[in-house]
């Protein structure tokens, strides 16, 4: 937990940054920032997305779409629209953000061209099309990002799979272009592809471990081929195949090659983690379970989740209570926190609301941290740059009814803080001679 | 709960089934089981075995692997010898018993032929021959359960994947020839092939509920193309692998065309069904993360968890007091339990000890469900029959620490019962006027 914590008064506002939110153009308003040998691929593009247009509104409800839109038409523009999005997350409360693509979340009319986007597959996607729209995307974001810089970190859209090459040439041209977000790979590699745990990807996470840039997935890829149309199939397995990087790395030994390499999951959840981090360290250990197995762990010094603490965070977004119930056992500094402006099932423009529903009976160091602190931390923002906003702007603790006797009950009361149980006390019984 | 289990005396010894033990024969045994015209490739298939033998090797501790053999070198022969089997049941005093192939966990020298064992997977065998495979290894299994008939269920191999048509034969002539256990299919189907949401597999689906089959998945199968040879990534996801049919059956309404049939996943823990009934119904209900989609959940009538309670089981095998825990969210009648005879990663020949240490402060009558009633009713073991040979070799409730003062503390105690909390508190606001 950050020093700085400690001194921070009961009464100061919680500096808020936004883990989570999205920006981008329609597709066709990407022209400029397109290479214009694209441009024909870009017409093609778009004519595909109009003549797709009718299975994508049949996947959305369209009456709620339509009261989202009429509720919040104005407040949407801040997708792309510098100054509506300062004042869209002063209204929410939110300090800084962490700019992931796609501002659409409703109908995918605003996403990176070539399925460059949050839905970002190896299996998908032309490999010199992606590149060449995460190009665009993210000479966009750079002028974003440039109007409120103390506020943003725009990430770097980096296609690595089918175009390692490629991927770190546009990460150094995208950094020092101003984007200092950390980069967001796909979330598959697709079948056929080098997985994530081949050496082939070093140069992608060398260059982030020398440039400060925390690689991350979003949310939003899933085998299509297995899922079909099942939307109940999606939203149950769409966690696993952004979280699904992770165990990769740690398993084969990314942190040890580079150590000081930072990997996120964003807009997962946290309800997996805990659970995550048991069974990996029980494995790791050779417990019952594993210790029949041989070569273990052989590229790993370390626990499974000594080095998630380390080298991994989870961007849980819009957290509920039962999630924030683990925090604990995930490590309070390794949970982020994002209102995933603009889309529907993110807390804008409710975030304040939001904040106390979830957080009324966390303590309000542990809510800083969530909150803010360790996003400060993770993607360098300057806090003596952002204070003065979140005086102005952010919610005091008593605003989100900390201090007060929570009338929760049962269900979801925040229990006793109990770490990684695991760890004190095994429950494996030592009982057969072989263990 | 079933009705006679409020009058069982406490002193009354559990009728223990173990709803996973494997049992079977080495690859060249199953000669006399394999038609004839087979048996060229049987040779191959051996001398594959044989050369291989060294990669097997490595992935297992020999250390280990001796100290085991040395110990139980005797008792493994009931991986294959009916008397001896029975006495190896008997001493670790479990009546009753779901068959699975494979009786070799630690080197695969015992395991069906052409890949139609625990780590079939639609992604690497040659339906032909897998098919051949699990028809041998049927006959075989169905001798043996010819012995000691009351406590034996063997479970059909049914490599359903490429070829429907011949696995529904070989359903319905491994059910007349006596298996009673089930069937267990390839956990996964293979890139390429038809997932277990299409319609094509109702073929399957059908037969097994005209005649009482559940439906199986293993714990085994990973995609190795993915995860090469990680152990580490193995252990991680192995049993979502064979987990993932679950809610594929659910969400593609399996379950409301065959309203009998029964799914169950075995050996891959219970730490994650919470979970996973939780994050299915929330989404099912369209709370704030889902409500923008449509269609959710058209091929269904009810919340998911309501079709795991009629329809779905998990055997939990060598369950730990951590995932016990989560008891009641799981529903009680749910959890079979399993020694996992004669791998050494099960509880066998420690049984007694493991219960003891596992179930010590569980309630007598729920312990009674998971241990045996459940997979009695599942698989239609005819208590009158059995309870006999429970009197004489089942451990009562004092055996295994219970009415005893539990000497544990903090960790892994048991909670206090409480159930699907999420059905009756809601933990997502509404907030927003959209909702």
């Amino acid at each position: 937990m950050p020093a700085h914590v400690g001194e921070a008064a009961e009464s100061t506002p919680f500096l808020i940054i936004s883990s989570d939110t999205h920006a981008g153009l329609r597709a066709d308003q990407y022209r400029d920032f397109l290479e214009s040998r694209y441009h024909p691929h870009l017409d093609r593009h778009v004519e595909l997305l109009k003549a797709t247009a009718r299975v994508r509104e049949k996947m959305h409800d369209q009456e709620f779409v339509s009261e989202w839109h009429a509720e919040n038409d104005e407040g949407l523009r801040g997708g792309w629209d510098a100054a509506r999005r300062d004042r869209e997350l002063d209204r929410d409360g939110v300090t800084g953000e962490v700019i992931f693509p796609d501002a659409d979340g409703e109908s995918g009319t605003t996403a990176v061209p070539f399925g460059a986007g949050i839905g970002m597959s190896g299996a998908d996607y032309d490999p010199e099309l992606a590149l060449a729209g995460a190009r665009a995307h993210n000479r966009w974001l750079a002028d974003l990002c440039r109007q409120s810089p103390a506020r943003r970190r725009g990430v770097i859209v980096a296609p690595i799979v089918g175009n390692v090459e490629g991927a770190v040439a546009e990460i150094r041209r995208a950094h020092a272009d101003g984007l200092r977000g950390g980069i967001m790979i796909p979330s598959l590699w697709g079948h056929g592809n080098r997985p994530y745990h081949d050496g082939e990807y070093d140069k992608v996470w060398a260059v982030c471990e020398e440039l400060g840039l925390p690689v991350q997935t979003h949310a939003g890829a899933a085998p299509s081929a297995d899922l079909g149309r099942h939307l109940g199939l999606y939203a149950t397995e769409v966690f696993w195949w952004s979280a699904r990087p992770m165990w990769f790395f740690i398993w084969s030994g990314v942190f040890e090659r580079f150590p000081r390499l930072r990997f996120g999951v964003q807009e997962c959840g946290l309800w997996w983690v805990a659970n995550l981090l048991w069974q990996m360290d029980v494995a790791f250990d050779r417990r019952h379970g594993t210790k029949k197995l041989a070569g273990f762990g052989e590229h790993m010094k370390r626990r499974p989740s000594e080095y998630f603490d380390t080298n991994c965070f989870v961007g849980g977004s819009t957290a509920l209570r039962k999630e924030l119930a683990d925090r604990h056992q995930i490590g309070v500094g390794n949970i982020l926190w994002g209102n995933d402006f603009p889309h529907p099932e993110g807390t804008w423009p409710y975030t304040r609301e939001w904040l106390t529903h979830m957080f009324a009976d966390v303590p309000v160091d542990e809510t800083r941290v969530i909150l803010g602190e360790a996003a400060v931390e993770i993607f360098g923002f300057d806090r003596e740059e952002l204070m003065p906003i979140a005086r102005r702007i952010g919610p005091r603790p008593s605003d989100i009814g900390q201090g007060e006797a929570s009338q929760r009950t049962t269900a979801h009361r925040i229990p006793e803080p109990r770490g990684r149980h695991w760890l004190d006390e095994p429950d494996v019984p030592q009982i057969s001679r072989s263990a």
